[in-house]
């Protein structure tokens, strides 16, 4: 029986859906067995990330009694939209409340959906859920290298003028090199003299194949009407960009350049957590939320969770199977049966310390000063980067985040109070933004490593921990499954709880069928 | 008196936004004689495209005596959105009707606005027109090259990878002459080194400082849940991206790079036309539409226009000042007291053919199959390139832009048929989207060489044309001013009209408070 026959026998609309979109990719789509589909057994999901609601709609869809625990009394987990009214209190913070204005926003976890994921896609489109792109990158946006030397250091300059320069002079230098003969043993001679006459344009050389600036770079004055030539501005040298320290990892282009990252990136309009809102629609009854699980214990066979509700009563669960997308550092903490591989994992498996704040501004001087709509500026400074949004433009206030950090820089701004925060925010942000000083409103910070229930940006794994710990959590433990970004290869990413979600509630249903 | 003075005294609502929004340049901005500060002069305007539009709109705002005369039933000229129902019928040509469905359009004209043209900005804020980005790249698009050897020839190929692969030989390359001490004489051997390291992580270069490809060409597996490891496509060779033709300027970043298309491009939400009109909207009763202008004559003082109106009637327009802002292609067959200078412009000055075609399609097949939201793909066959539209992403239907082409390439397409043009866009572009075949719905096609009242995409000047025939075009012709795009270093963008208009409002304001 081929993968088609089995749907048009079965007609399950979700997985028709899912193959006939092509989103189980092949090696998972063989048919569950037929002479056994049935769905009758119950099973308790805890927490309502995506991976969590992903699990649970499909699970539903095929028919089985599914209850999710929360602890949170929303859903989402790290797929977290700030706004006017919300709420936080970090692990061993003050209560904080977003003071923004009605209709801005900053999406304060997942931000950004790569063009090519696909289960990402998959749900929005699902769920009608209209999407806008989301500049990932600007040649408007600003570097600043602190430290370093030169006329380039210390200052704020627009990423156009550092592209269009180290462009010119790499085009400029190879050429030099392919002219001197240096890559004769390389290339045929025939594809030497045309990757010089690409290099030429990539460059935009002059006729003596130097780099001599460009009108990429930027002008001192634009062309107007009449006899408003265009001015077009100096280069800079070469040596300056490199003395300002702009060769350093912060203000390279990788980011950009990776898979999940190149152009074009989307978003839900209005918000990231309108996907998790639209999961939780579908699943009402289903989640209970505030209620935080305080063991995991086997029954052999089954699961049961104990767990403290709302009301602040501890209750048992009991279900054939469990789902557990609870994010390891959390997950360390809670008395369990686990193996002790998993247990061990938990342990071991760094997690990412990441924070953001979001700023509120009376104008959006960025898009009216500095014509930035969107897109990244990038520093050495602890602020790291400064996202603009990629909503709203032209109206009337603005949140931008005013860093967005990962590692060291992250744990240290995290360590900070609030208001020092907010403080450090303005400090670095303003020499990049000296406008920042007379508009700023407020702020709303985390740092995700103190965030309760998250405990941590997104499973950071070195090679070796990849091949020592991971194994054991996409292995079934008994009756109980693990599921999240964590239990694959795209980490940090909806796309990895969306595939880990999938491919565990086809591990169950089909070992549902085989029994 | 400062420049402020004078705004403060006078009071001037629309100068003050001007000035007060550093949207008129320092050369322009000295400030009107006060003593004579009046606007007691009637003004005749020829053409309701942006310049005219914006002409009339600071004109009124001033308190001049306006009338503008457009020859077609709308405003916006070469700023033109067409939606189902919108009707042309070309130089030659029969009527077409556009048969889009609600919802969907295309800009025919004029499509995007670079981030840093002020002027297309500043009037989108003051009529409050939503914007949105439009994506003028898009790694996920494809290169086509035809004709050609290898394996990357006849064939689509994602943009991602030519991108990721060039950069990694490039740096491979450069590294390489750099440890051959070809470069020696160039730089210092610390910033050799610096810049070794920077081209290591901008070519994604393996330790050897070879690239044997990159998860930035893309995978033929993507990571998963569990033991789906991704597994990165390989490389293709330097020597097949040469032999295919890849290097062909039909397939350079050449446009991407300018100042005018970095990134960030913006469009009104809706269409560009939402500019035009709500400028249209402000001159009620102001603009004359189906009004040909017949004849332009000097009544030394003022200007006397002979128009056709919508009913057949020929009338006299008598103004003390004439803004025209026809098109050179136009203006050249309309009988005139216009200077000989102008007229030899008029004659000489080339425009670009250019054409496009917009194509309904039964489902958005981009992005669902390909996972192309916005941008361009490109190609050297006649159709040059594929515009994605960058709105309503995920909707059931699409219209894309089947071609937007130049120079001998439009010439040629637009002396086709309207069924001609319609079968070669989907011939062409079926070898990039096969799909082409089964889900195309319909098509409007435009050459703007061929629509009446342009006839021409924009002068194009070459360096020899704008020493002999611009300067004539940017004096005053005794009471006859010229505007348009035509008449700045702005050629071809909305940012040229309106500067254009902005520069020549303030010249006649500035003579008659002189008088």
């Amino acid at each position: 029986m081929t993968r088609r026959d089995f749907i048009e026998k079965t007609g399950s609309a979700s997985y028709l859906a899912m193959l006939g979109l092509g989103f189980i990719p092949e090696a998972k789509a063989k048919p569950f067995d037929l002479q056994k589909n049935k769905a009758d057994k119950s099973i308790v999901i805890l927490g309502a990330g995506l991976a969590g609601l992903c699990s649970a709609y499909e699970l539903t869809q095929l028919g089985y009694k599914v209850t999710v625990l929360e602890a949170r009394s929303r859903p989402g987990g790290r797929v977290w939209t700030v706004r006017g009214g919300t709420t936080e209190t970090e692990i061993g913070g003050t209560l904080q409340t977003a003071q923004f204005d009605k209709g801005l926003y900053f999406n304060a976890g997942a931000a950004r959906i790569p063009h090519n994921h696909e289960l990402s896609l998959h749900y929005c489109r699902l769920f009608n859920i209209p999407l806008e792109i989301f500049m990932n990158m600007n040649e408007g946006g600003y570097y600043y290298s602190e430290g370093g030397t030169g006329t380039l250091a210390n200052k704020r300059v627009k990423i156009r003028e550092i592209h269009a320069d180290l462009r010119g002079y790499t085009a400029e230098l190879l050429t030099k090199a392919i002219d001197q003969k240096a890559l004769d043993a390389e290339m045929t001679k025939e594809d030497l003299e045309k990757l010089a006459a690409y290099l030429k344009e990539e460059g935009d050389l002059d006729a003596m194949k130097k780099y001599k600036g460009s009108e990429r770079h930027g002008y001192t004055r634009q062309g107007g009407y009449g006899e408003q030539t265009p001015v077009i501005a100096a280069p800079h040298a070469l040596h300056d960009i490199i003395a300002a320290g702009l060769f350093h990892p912060a203000f390279s282009n990788v980011s950009e350049y990776t898979f999940n990252q190149q152009p074009v990136m989307l978003q839900p309009v209005g918000g990231m957590d309108a996907l998790p809102y639209a999961f939780a629609k579908k699943l009402e009854g289903v989640v209970q939320y505030q209620t935080v699980v305080q063991e995991i214990r086997k029954t052999q066979p089954g699961v049961k969770i104990i767990c403290k509700d709302k009301t602040g009563t501890i209750k048992e669960i009991k279900a054939d199977f469990c789902i557990c997308t609870i994010p390891l550092p959390v997950l360390k903490n809670i008395p369990s049966d686990l193996s002790a591989d998993i247990r061990r994992a938990a342990d071991f498996v760094p997690y990412m310390n990441t924070g953001k704040i979001g700023l509120q501004f009376k104008r959006r001087f960025w898009e009216e000063d500095d014509k930035i709509f969107g897109g990244i500026s990038r520093t050495n400074m602890d602020i790291t980067q400064i996202f603009y949004p990629s909503y709203n433009f032209m109206g009337a206030k603005g949140v931008l985040k005013g860093y967005y950090n990962f590692h060291d820089r992250a744990l240290k701004m995290g360590n900070l109070s609030l208001a020092e925060r907010e403080k450090a925010a303005l400090e670095q942000g303003g020499k990049i933004h000296p406008q920042y000083a007379t508009e700023f409103e407020s702020s709303f910070s985390l740092a995700w490593q103190k965030i309760p229930y998250s405990q941590g940006g997104w499973a950071e794994y070195t090679d070796v921990q990849r091949k020592r710990f991971y194994p054991a959590l996409t292995k079934p433990d008994d009756e109980i499954y693990l599921a999240g970004e964590h239990t694959s290869y795209l980490t940090a990413w909806m796309a990895g709880a969306l595939e880990s979600a999938r491919a565990v509630v086809e591990q169950v249903h089909r070992r549902v069928n085989a029994s």
